[in-house]
């Protein structure tokens, strides 16, 4: 089978193809080519490998010729995140909103111009779909069924999105489905720019023997997956059933719900109190500002039902974090050096 | 004040046209121009007035000048409706998203370049964002609250519709509220292919002394609002403060929570069984089918904050559109020659 996954260079994109690269087969077909395209190319391993095919570039200028390629399942991931889309509306509009409603065009077209079947699709959606409106009543902690209010322009991208996915899907379109990733922890790589940045770095900053600053309180909370159950998550859905996926209503996909104070005992029962004690709390009033709007936690029971569930506790993360690392230190420029 | 209607041609458009002329005022400013947007040109009598402009062709053609053009105010009405946008998919996503979009960048562009202070704006948004989806429990009878899953394009575009003004009202970019429409009863004219067409046919046709079938069950219930209502839900929405509309999550208007067999019995306390008899129920699977979907009744708490309710029952519609008939029956094609 032939896929494609857009986004393919990012950080999730580059884990997923390298998941499906391993085992081999989705949904019962061998896998014999991945395309991946992304705006930088992906990471060398990848690029090594026969099955791999990079393409590079802005996906709205590679939608046009998708309308004469088949595709048996797509995976599409690109996305400009939040802070980008808040520091440039039109960035946002473009890559999140045009970008998918031409890929979702192109698929389109084979089915009303080619006869091809429904392409399969899997969305990545975002818990940053909720958010609290003056005018709803927000429940803290999100279900399948909440009422979305987003509070981001990336938010409402992403919430546009699900619903241009399931009209697409209801019209026989495409076969597509939307699951809404908590926040991924730990994030291999650099600090960035995003107001979540912290909830990563507060674990590896201090295994990599650098100290870091803990902006929030303790005792805010939140849903969060790891990126291996994000990317197992993302590979369920797409091998699910119609009927077991139920509806076209997107989904969210498990989140361990966690307060910061979790986070860091975990952090001290996996690597010893000289690393925890590099988390040093500095309240930041902007991003606490922003936080307070998150969701503090989520339920997922559709993807209960798929057998996904949430890590039974922030220390597996962090032991997954760490096996992560030891496996595949240069590519995923961590380090470990502050473990003893 | 300047005022932009979009659909302005339109009967909802050419009567709110009407009323906002008739009052010459709005939000307390006076009302000097009104320019009226749409496919078709505006009824005789709008024409006539000289503060109206009409600008006649489609919407998405006509954005790109509004981006020069200041306006106090805008009513987006335009839209193609639910039966045209099941039967031509590409038309419902240009003249219900792409038009919305444009006319919001055009806004946008005003403040973005022109240093414009944000128009504030209403859109006329449907019942018909809701549905049942298997993936969420329908309640049938549709809050504020509700989780919209849209079951059609159409609904499914009003309701991306909501998220853009929504995030565009958030970013400074327009003042925008969104406002959903229940079904409005009586429509004059003749009947069209909407399935919701039965609606306002078992009431105007047998005023009329016409025949009329009724496809559905006389349970069926269903919101409705009279026309006049729905123009005041409109302009009350219009101007209320941001306080008092509270959010930005589009309300519901006002909805009379009606069966079909209330109807009937309205329309034999203010017309005579007679009249009613020359309804005929007749059931129509496909139309039937479809009505099962729809929401049983709303709620509006919101707008009843704004000082708006619903009809206290249905023989309050049923005079009011006489009433309408007698002033101006040729402008709205309507006879009333059934009634004694």
């Amino acid at each position: 089978m032939k896929l494609l996954i857009t986004g393919g260079g990012g950080f999730l994109g580059a884990r997923l193809a390298r998941t499906l690269l391993a085992r081999g087969e989705l949904a019962g077909k061998r896998i014999e080519h991945v395309v991946l395209t992304d705006i930088a190319p992906p990471p060398a391993d990848l690029v090594a490998d026969a099955r791999v095919e990079a393409r590079t570039g802005p996906l709205l200028a590679q939608t046009e010729a998708l309308k004469t390629e088949a595709f048996d399942g797509v995976f599409h991931l690109a996305s400009a995140v939040s802070g980008e889309c808040e520091a440039d509306f039109q960035l946002g509009m473009s890559s999140n909103l045009d970008s998918t409603r031409a890929l979702l065009d192109a698929l389109r077209h084979r089915v009303e111009k080619g006869g091809a079947a429904p392409t399969r699709m899997v969305f990545s959606s975002s818990v940053a779909v909720f958010g609290p409106d003056p005018a709803v009543p927000f429940p803290g902690i999100v279900a399948d069924d909440t009422l979305p209010t987003p509070q981001t322009s990336y938010g409402t991208q992403k919430l546009i999105c699900e619903h241009l996915i399931a009209d697409y899907t209801r019209k026989g379109f495409i076969d597509g489905r939307a699951a809404r990733l908590m926040t991924v922890t730990v994030r291999p790589g650099r600090p960035n720019g995003a107001a979540s940045s912290f909830f990563s770095g507060i674990i590896r900053e201090p295994l990599a023997g650098v100290e870091s600053i803990c902006p929030v309180s303790p005792d805010v909370s939140h849903p969060m997956s790891s990126p291996t159950y994000t990317v197992d998550g993302l590979i369920t859905v797409f091998e699910a059933s119609r009927e077991a996926f139920v509806g076209r209503t997107a989904l969210n996909l498990p989140g361990l719900n966690v307060r910061v104070a979790d986070m860091l005992d975990a952090l001290e029962e996996v690597a010893g109190p000289a690393v925890r004690a590099r988390v040093r709390f500095e309240r930041d009033e902007r991003i606490a500002g922003i936080v307070a709007n998150w969701p503090t936690g989520s339920t997922a029971a559709r993807a209960a039902r798929l057998g996904l569930h949430p890590h039974k506790n922030f220390a597996e993360i962090i032991r997954q974090y760490i096996e992560d690392c030891r496996k595949a230190p240069d590519a995923e420029q961590t380090s470990l050096k502050g473990l003893a």
